[in-house]
């Protein structure tokens, strides 16, 4: 194991995360508020910490995706230790476990919160927890590969370890270029959604703060009624931007380089918004059948269905008084999630696509046992060892989810807050359904349950195996031995 | 397709049918019950039948593994079709969906039931009743290959198609031979529970229903508090017996050939004795925590885990009123179920043991991706086929599961009653909890609800894909294209 380079990478993270924690440092001078010392400390800590880490180049930079797995999950580990400072040091959240997970619930852009009053909190401490979202969304790892140069064959092992989806490719062959071009995207979508909110009415604050939770696909809000208090106009407009976030987003890159063809053909896209669209239309009807509607049923649902399958978790009403139909189709969504490739969560559209092609080509080698046709997806065969990965994920995946689930139900919660608040957990969503609705949250927990769900939303941000690694006797007793380095 | 070799199946199934229904008239005899003519007329309507069907042997005996499981779902649904006659006509369930859901319920060995009152029933209708338990434990396909001699590739096709389990092993070269051992066991394991009952002081007819119903891991019981109302001694045969049932016949084989070595060290056998006595270890705790104990917690606790695992279904209590975290262990064990080659249910413990294994693997493939070692059960290597075959078992299991919970939630029952309900039915166990509770019935289902849960009932029994090619476009083309035959 190459001790060196994994302390180096490091280092590097921390010192972005110095650079990064300046947005709440100057929102802190903005709104003079005190906090400005606590983030002052902080940044000056990660960014002390950084530099010693990153004092000596490695000599080795060979680097396998072993490698890349530990240092990303460690990575996010640090990165989250750091990041809970300032909610303890301003005193926000004094606990340190729960500081702990509402920041990797940030960083995962899980969105499940510990508080019940988010809006006595200062602005510089609101804008640092919408922060981490948009900073785990397109991963600060993929960051890192933009802006600092490395070499060796690190780069495509941690962008490996991760990004989202069962397989993934370089967009161009340099995998530094990639990275920038998925920040430019990035970053043009974000100030795209800032401006039209802005446009729409919202202060600059609330527009800043919601756009980092929906490119994230987070969901911390800045009131406690998460989006319902805004005008009809920021509803539809968050609601369409999760969608888009959603996305997987080979596509937008294929429209930067005008390969509209190759952009609206892409097969995981047109089930996501087949999904997508094909469950708002029965919600609704669902919903208005129970003669639960309202003058503005459509705009809710498709709200709710957005939120929860982006894995977001923002709302605009309590989808917990649904019918029941209603209700599993929205679990059923939260299983499935995102596009790969995008900043969402869940398994992911494309693995349950090949998860469903896997069945189909088993039933016809019933009918047709010499045929050996590989499944296809994008038009391009999918070779055994994403189909055998897809497998072993989906079942990694339930077996997680249920020893999340019995150790969760030590405190005595009913089954279906627990079934859907490790759902919401693992597939990085936020709110789940009754105790952990969108009008409950996080905080009657015990810590044990706490720890385990923050496991679950580290879990499932990077994708089960780099953070299950950690485990691997023989990661540990590699790390420790030099001589392997 | 061979046309000709699947008439010819079916009309043995009839035949067979025709002959078990003989037990019922016999007891309708011996209660002078006025059942006896409903009896006879069914007998005689399999019967004639039967021997239409079986008038021409089929010239072409060769039979692919399409056919053996066409030919299996076929029977399974015709022999069900007879077999809800008796309940029709004599009365007992005048309607026509709920008698089919009581029988497929039976040959299934699930146990779930639409009658709130069976205390009612004359006793041939409880005698048929719970034979159907007994017929569809070990199948009628494996008595057909014991008692009809076949030529051709047919028998080991139709013992793949209708025995449960990842891997079909002969346990003799000879397919008829094997299906004979197993049935002997299996009658010699029946003929000792209901000795021992009768001993215990059991009436001779509750005896032989309550055998039949373990033996198959079925669940109907001839009272409606199910084995709540006997003695101790009863309900630790009967736990007992259920656990027995649920063991992989093989090691029953190598006892009988005094190979006691295999016989107790099958890895499958001793993981499953594992989570039946750590399950009933953590619940009992449990439940003596929740000051809900007994002076026969123990008895009661290891009662229904033993039934709930092996998919047999019988209570001696309500266990919806237990802890959330018993319940949760409850219905955990529900899904792992009992051993491949038993006559339970579930999606089975070497399956479980399996992924177990592959999850392990893809882990180590991480730290040495160089390694290729195969994954070892039962002291061999498992082959790869087999291992694909069970990662597509439980995806198709994931997903069908789901369709099904979404269209019984139709009906607006409770999440948990919806989940729990589709579960015990796919895996074949019974009763679920909340409304589909041990206290609870089917009845209240929609139609349409009953026939999902009877579409689950028959793919649960049949290990999914012989039923689901049912479904299959091109099954039902060469079946009707005579040409292919």
């Amino acid at each position: 194991m190459n001790r060196s380079m994994i302390r180096y990478i490091l280092g590097w993270v921390l010192k972005i995360e110095a650079v990064l924690m300046l947005l709440p440092c100057a929102t802190a001078v903005i709104y003079q508020e005190k906090e400005i010392t606590t983030f002052l400390i902080v940044t000056a800590l990660c960014a002390a910490c950084g530099f010693l880490l990153t004092l000596k180049k490695p000599d080795n930079t060979v680097f396998y995706l072993k490698e890349g797995c530990m240092a990303t999950a460690l990575s996010w580990i640090v990165m989250s230790l750091f990041g809970c400072l300032p909610f303890i040091i301003s005193g926000a959240i004094p606990s340190f476990t729960d500081a702990l997970f509402e920041t990797i619930s940030g960083f995962t852009t899980t969105g499940a919160t510990i508080l019940a009053d988010v809006e006595i909190l200062p602005h510089s401490i609101l804008l640092w927890r919408s922060f981490t979202h948009w900073i785990g969304g397109m991963g600060v790892l993929v960051f890192l590969l933009a802006v600092v140069p490395m070499s060796g064959g690190s780069n495509m092992n941690l962008m490996k370890a991760e990004s989202p989806g069962p397989s993934v490719g370089k967009l161009v062959p340099r995998v530094r270029i990639t990275a920038r071009i998925l920040y430019y995207i990035y970053i043009g979508m974000t100030i795209t959604q800032i401006v039209l909110m802005v446009l729409g009415g919202a202060p600059l604050f609330d527009a800043v703060t919601i756009s980092f939770g929906t490119a994230g696909t987070g969901g911390f809000g800045i009131r406690n009624d998460s989006i319902a208090g805004y005008s009809p106009y920021i509803q539809w407009l968050v609601a369409v931007f999760m969608a888009l976030f959603g996305v997987n987003f080979n596509a937008y890159y294929f429209m930067l380089y005008r390969k509209w063809k190759k952009a609206f053909s892409m097969e995981e896209v047109r089930y996501y918004l087949l999904i997508m669209f094909g469950v708002t239309g029965i919600i609704t009807i669902d919903v208005l059948r129970a003669s639960l509607g309202t003058g503005h049923t459509v705009r809710d649902v498709f709200f709710q269905v957005s939120s929860l399958m982006t894995s977001t978790g923002f709302s605009t009403l309590d989808y917990d008084i649904w019918p029941v139909t209603s209700k599993t189709l929205l679990v059923m969504t939260m299983f499935v999630g995102a596009c790969a490739g995008s900043t969402g969560g869940g398994i992911k559209v494309s693995r349950f696509v090949i998860l469903l092609k896997t069945m189909k080509k088993e039933m016809s080698s019933y009918m047709y046992p010499k045929s050996i046709r590989k499944i296809r997806m994008e038009g391009k065969p999918v070779e055994h060892e994403v189909v055998r990965a897809v497998n072993v994920f989906f079942i990694t995946f339930m077996m997680l989810f249920a020893l999340s689930i019995l150790i969760v139900s030590f405190d005595g919660k009913d089954m279906t807050s627990n079934f859907t608040g490790v759902l919401a957990c693992l597939n990085n969503i936020g709110p789940g359904m009754e105790m952990t609705g969108p009008t409950e949250n996080f905080a009657s927990f015990s810590v044990l349950s706490k720890y385990v769900l923050m496991f679950d939303m580290l879990a499932g941000r990077l994708e089960l195996f780099p953070l299950l690694l950690l485990f691997h006797p023989s990661a540990w007793k590699q790390l420790a031995c030099r001589k392997k380095g």
